[in-house]
């Protein structure tokens, strides 16, 4: 019998599960929410559910199940799947054992870090495919990172290794919501890029933008800026120098073979991570640039699931 | 016979060397002028009579050497011994291949980063021993890092990875010599402190530092700075508060069980390190410094040629 891998990923909306052959092939896919507005312990039912379905979906396909992986946000401690670090979309999330969870199932789980199970896929079978050092973010509401060195993800000592969003950015800058100041992720995740591109509307008389108000979100933003309304170019092209310029600051850390960007804004589409890529070469060293390989994750939304399937590849 | 292993630091003063045993004791050492001031040619042949001083010692004391090693500044391609980034304390030094250098010894050879060989030295028989994830920086005239993973260097796809001095700090700030803007070099090495006490002793009337006009060094800004002058207070603080946060950005994205800080400036003492260590825990997350070390280098000045030992051991 042909085998399968479950993975699930645990978004602050929903959650995405599907099954994966062990060549990284789509079997299925499907997605339910995460209904985080009743509470943690709907949370975990839903999560059960979603493991449930994976099962009888194998089933049905006369597939064996070798195990099931989960991507949950925060900090989790890999070896146990215990969530020790706060994940502001999903309260009360903290303390909750993913593996423990699925122990009536009597099935190998596996849980991490939903942005350590983005870099697994996109570097085992996405953009990343086939280097040895990579560097992976994901920009949405939040900026995450994850680092692979050798193949392997670096989880870190306590498993708390990746948080490119709140690395510093500009020192003595804005104070963020973690109550530190500068950190990256104030300056250029999407809530960002939307108040500047609020700002930038109000500076250009008849730009498109200015009809949204308050329901101003990154999708009307690129649209305009492939409009070529003028205020949505300053945004999204400031926007870009920022993300750009901190790749940058990581290649001359790390110098890795390829950066592969995810998320949400990573759909803003090509002209937008050309700006990037260019804002990223030249802030860092020619030395770490020869060779490197900046690309858009491959996976999209479903990098997520397809990398907590990955954890048991 | 017993074995040894040669050390050569080159700097852009002195070029130091010594012999090493496989167990990290340090059998002897030396120091001789670099003259970088009578060109590369001159640089080039001090470097062959530190091997050639290093051969003869060994062989005085009856001990078989093993291979020698070089630590050189720029870029160096570790498999070749190739110099491919410019170090701008040897100028002309770019293209030098460290293993050809020494060809007619008939001795294995290796070549690598400066800052990489600190950090081997004191991951293996230092601050770091007995970690296997750790973060190394001096901080001097520049600010260097290097990154262990597994016990391993991170040397980079091509060679370049470890210039902590040239990450992001303050996006949109100082121009520095390289051209970009906001590198934390330009903000937090030894220059900027003196610039920054200088400033500040403008503004304390009777501050000591008033006394030494051009010739203020780190030396008279940390004997202020223990001395409780207001200047030198001021300006040591706030370069550890900087230092501090960016190591502290740094956990954030390594999440590593040890950083070492080595480089001049690490002489200044237990509380100018107390407060780069305050400033550190406070930027980063919890979960990622329950658990955190944060060091003095073991080797001090040492160091470069000790680590340039371990790269044959």
């Amino acid at each position: 019998m042909k085998k399968c891998y479950g993975g699930i990923d645990l978004g602050g909306t929903f959650i995405k599960a599907g099954l994966l052959s062990s060549d990284g092939e789509v079997m299925a896919k499907f997605k339910i929410p995460t209904a985080v507005d009743s509470g943690a312990a709907a949370v975990r039912e839903n999560l059960i559910r979603a493991g449930l379905r994976i099962i009888n979906m194998a089933k049905k396909r006369g597939l064996v199940l070798a195990g099931i992986g989960v991507g949950s946000p925060g900090t989790v401690r890999y070896p146990e799947g215990l969530v020790t670090g706060s994940s502001p979309n999903i309260p009360g999330w903290v303390g909750v054992n993913i593996r423990r969870l699925f122990s009536r199932f009597s099935i190998t789980v596996r849980g991490d870090n939903d942005a350590n199970c983005m870099a697994l896929a996109e570097s085992k079978f996405g953009a990343g495919k086939g280097t040895r050092l990579g560097f992976y973010l994901t920009i949405g509401t939040g900026i995450g990172g994850a680092i692979v060195v050798e193949g392997s993800l670096v989880r870190g000592a306590s498993f708390a290794a990746g948080e490119f969003g709140h690395t510093i950015f500009r020192y003595g800058g804005k104070k963020y919501k973690t109550g530190r100041r500068g950190q990256l992720e104030a300056y250029a995740a999407a809530p960002a890029l939307v108040s500047q591109a609020r700002l930038a509307a109000g500076g250009f008389k008849g730009s498109i933008l200015t009809k949204y108000a308050d329901n101003l979100s990154p999708r009307e933003i690129f649209e305009a800026f492939r409009a070529g309304d003028p205020a949505a170019v300053a945004a999204v092209s400031e926007n870009a120098r920022m993300i750009g310029t901190a790749i940058g600051s990581v290649v001359n850390l790390l110098n890795p073979e390829i950066v592969v960007i995810g998320g949400g804004l990573s759909a803003g589409g090509s002209e937008y991570i050309e700006l990037i890529r260019k804002s990223a070469i030249s802030f860092a060293f020619e030395s770490a640039t020869s060779s490197l390989k900046i690309k858009t994750a491959r996976f999209g939304n479903d990098a997520g699931w397809i990398g907590a399937a990955c954890l048991n590849i």
